[in-house]
């Protein structure tokens, strides 16, 4: 029986997490907390054993508390403010739910000496804006953060570096590309996206718009589920101390996700672009490389981009 | 009349810059915020007219208020729980400490489109362990801090290059050497080294031992009267979004510099370790070059290490 401490346990990627051990008849006993309950009930979980116990990780005691009661051999800190574009309105939340709460965590289990294993998620946001004779993106590559989000991540993956070197702690981190998948929030672009192109299919409106922002952006989009299974291998395999690119390793451009979903969903979709939606400063292409997570762990991409989208559409289908 | 926002008012750093306002017949208007009293009073001032207000740069209202109320033209943020050793044994206070408040400082400017000139105060540290041929330090060496303090101070300049690309905010940083002279509190170490020299002279033990941490460690050390003079510099003249060191030029170990001072005073010394005074990681070498800030700003250096020494040695000796 592994035993889980998943924090942001009410989001997306945590619900594909617990999906991806009960799909492969992993018993675990899982502890979630986040700031807001999850959405999705026990039912669905025979190997996995998981309660929820709803916290603040800024509330230092608090957390101090549960990890001492629960002992967790694992650690998978979800829990972040991941909105970019939020972090530009929201500075000081957006830092405070990034790296205050990790500190947090840090802190009680190195007070509690929790001999547990940290899985420190990070963004690909933390290299800002990088030329293309860059690409694709390698751990060792400068960081040139440019968003108060990606500073904050950027800040989280240091502390990750001291805590192993001076605490002794065992942490592996990521650099995690955008993921996209079924059930995950409408604040993130594909699923905006998505949302607005089956309500252009469903209410028929006169013109065929939905807002947009920047849509010649290109990212290395991920599915969720294959994401969650490089995470459950770097917590089994990961190196302590290290760094790891988790991406697909290809990059599209919005509007190409754009034209792909439009054509699986049969509708003609024109982008509008919406003003607010525009960003401060943007990164223009970000594509990385997973060389070092196929390598050190023996992990590989199962799930193509088209299927991530089929399934994103059905999802807010069924909404 | 210059209007003058000081953060971490109270202290030694603050108080050598006013000294060097004074001195020079600035006229300036002062507000000085800090988390404690001020121990210096207002008489020895004339060209400069200051206040004071006890807060906490947590207080994100409080600190609003107050700026909009000063409309400065100038802030010198010098707030930061500085020490390297407190940051191992309280990485949150540190963090809040160094991270938290600058934020929340940056945001009450932004908010109120204020357009002061900010100086954002950095480290040495935010370089971390350096091979000797990189020696000696430009500012656009590698980061790799190595301390909680470190890794908040590169955070804060991470987040000064957002803001003023982001937000077009005036900002300029450093990242300032070891600073060194008369008044500064004895958790640092020269001053410690000092203190307890001037002790042997006066209380005259049998053994002539002062308790020390690791004392092979090169530093760059600069006075801070020289270092404030670079800060008034910077306000008129840095460059909005650079970085500069403020620093020396020149390494020395602390164990050359506790024989210096040995001589100095008169006293035979051996330094004696004290285990606790260890940190779990610790840079070996630090020197800076300064070459940047003296073409920029016309900087120099005045006052030499032997200088600095017998002037600290003083300012023990009259405590």
């Amino acid at each position: 029986m592994q035993k889980y401490l998943i924090t942001g346990f009410s989001g997306f990627v945590s619900k594909h997490f617990l999906d991806f051990l009960e799909r492969n008849e992993i018993n675990a006993s899982v502890l979630g907390i986040d700031l807001c309950l999850p959405s999705f009930g026990r039912k669905d979980y025979g190997h996995v054993k998981w309660s929820f116990q709803k916290i603040d990780l800024l509330d230092k005691d608090g957390i101090e508390n549960l990890i001492y009661e629960f002992q967790p051999e694992y650690i998978l800190h979800l829990a972040s403010f991941s909105s970019v574009s939020f972090s530009w309105k929201n500075p000081v939340l957006s830092y405070q739910h990034n790296i205050n709460i990790f500190l947090n965590l840090l802190e009680a289990v190195r007070k509690l000496n929790i001999e547990g294993k940290i899985l420190s998620v990070g963004s690909s946001e933390e290299y800002g804006n990088v030329d293309k004779d860059q690409l694709p993106l390698k751990e060792e590559s400068p960081l040139n953060p440019i968003s108060p989000y990606a500073v904050a991540r950027v800040s989280q993956e240091m502390l990750s570096k001291v805590y192993v070197d001076g605490f002794g702690m065992d942490i592996v981190m990521t650099r995690s590309f955008n993921h996209i998948g079924p059930g995950q929030k409408d604040i993130f672009v594909i699923s905006s996206f998505a949302r607005q192109i089956v309500g252009l299919k469903k209410d028929k409106p006169r013109k065929n718009e939905i807002r947009t922002g920047d849509i010649s952006v290109i990212r290395d989009f991920i599915d969720v589920r294959d994401v969650v299974r490089a995470y459950y291998l770097l917590l089994q395999k990961g190196k302590n101390g290290e760094i790891y690119n988790i991406c697909s390793g290809r990059g599209f451009s919005l509007s190409e996700i754009i034209n792909k979903m439009a054509q699986i969903a049969g509708v003609n979709v024109i982008p509008r672009l919406d003003k607010r939606l525009i960003r401060p400063k943007d990164n223009k292409i970000i594509i990385g490389s997973n060389e070092k997570v196929k390598r050190d762990i023996g992990w590989d991409m199962k799930i193509s981009l088209e299927k991530s989208l089929e399934d994103i559409l059905e999802y807010w289908d069924n909404q």
